[in-house]
């Protein structure tokens, strides 16, 4: 609860800033997380056009990247970059690598660049280890929804240091945003090109407000999360491995997060 | 041309080494490379029953391993893990992430996970970053094959010492493997356990020896490599971003490796 309540607060405060105006982070230089991905994207939770085959309801590889405010990898209302467009259609992130390479290289906003591997069914998890650093102490990532037209999930420039610290552990329920590339309607439709490219948005179970929207769920008030990211600060020297007290959700989350 | 003099009279040393017998590294402690995975799968070299659609050609992501003689994440003519296994036949990285994780912790025999995006087509390219240690020196990862029944490649254990130094550069062609445990003979051959389980084995041209079998060509001596990975020693400090002088190979190299 406390988590929590902290992680609100924070992204009020986060969402409330000035680009580009970091709260000064004079925490020790260095910190490790595991970062863990838990799909929640299950057939009781998302009934409607549930993907059963060819392909199945799975995740994309995760791509992230540890920076400063300077940089940016996708933002909600904004037009998304080329290399975020091509992860989000295709899953293809090496246009999207190179973008944070640049970034790094020309104006020093990047500080490392991580990734995990891809879940073959929609409950599943994946895990790495990211590094973060006081001058570049934001976290953003994206995971591709499998299948989509340009759907994904994802965080936006989170801030793991507080003033003289590193936060412990954080989690962020997360919902499907559209990359505003394709303008496909459901899990499997067919490409074709949003042109004029349109901005980054936010699906919810009323928008698109169109029946044939996969997420269109006209009796709810909100989507259930369609996924779960944690990040948990490591101890100096720690492997980094998987958290081995994290494992797969159990099934009565899934009936938790039940839409009918 | 000396990379690949140095590669062949290492990897020649280390298949020839007792297991167990790792050679001292009195290197520096740490060393960080960035590791960049070429697909070379493409129709031109590998026309044979080339997937074009439902899922065309690809690759997963990787998951790899920097670990002491003491781990083995996979070995030819061994039988393949559960975790591997779930790897090799769908791509799902959760059960090798916990076998690695587990020894790490009960035998401090791993130094650290790493892994890189999934690629949407055969011929693309991804990259990350790993890090080895003196007494963990060794790398090995897999990349599965999609769409296959339970094919990868991948490496294993390469040593990246060399006595007192790490070695600044390397290169390894990489060639199909079938992980045994699934008994499809084409890529979009549908599920069908192996029972009993068989062990890890090369495909090559002409083995196994059946023309139903997707890599089977007769007239050939040797397949041409379907991959090939390139680790780059990264200067202290390094961001381990994708190494801006190592982009898509040219198409002339599918000429040179095409097979008619």
């Amino acid at each position: 609860k406390v988590i929590w309540t902290l992680l609100v607060t924070i992204l009020g405060y986060a969402s409330s800033l000035p680009v580009g105006d970091d709260s000064i982070c004079t925490a020790e230089e260095l910190a490790k997380y595991s970062i863990i991905f838990t799909g929640k994207w299950s057939q009781t939770a998302f009934p409607k056009q549930y993907p059963l085959y060819r392909p199945p309801a799975q995740w994309s590889s995760m791509l992230g990247v540890t920076h400063s405010s300077d940089y940016s990898m996708w933002k909600k209302n904004e037009y998304a970059s080329n290399g975020v467009r091509d992860f989000a259609e295709k899953g293809e992130a090496w246009v999207l690598m190179k973008e944070i390479e640049e970034a790094g290289e020309k104006i020093q906003s990047v500080h490392g660049i991580f990734s995990a591997p891809a879940i073959s069914s929609g409950t599943g998890q994946t895990s790495t280890e990211l590094e973060v650093h006081s001058r570049h102490p934001l976290v953003s990532f994206v995971v591709r929804i499998v299948p989509s037209p340009d759907w994904f999930v994802g965080i936006d420039s989170l801030n793991l240091c507080e003033g003289d610290q590193w936060m412990e552990e954080v989690s962020v329920d997360l919902f499907p945003y559209d990359a505003g590339t394709d303008s496909g309607f459901t899990f499997s439709s067919p490409n074709f090109a949003t042109i004029p490219q349109d901005t980054v948005t936010e699906i919810t179970c009323s928008s698109p407000s169109h029946p044939a929207n996969s997420f269109y769920y006209p009796k709810l008030k909100n989507l259930p999360p369609i996924a779960q990211v944690t990040m948990v600060k490591l101890k100096k020297n720690h492997l980094g491995l998987p958290a081995p007290y994290l494992s797969v959700p159990a099934k009565s989350n899934e009936i938790i997060d039940s839409v009918s």
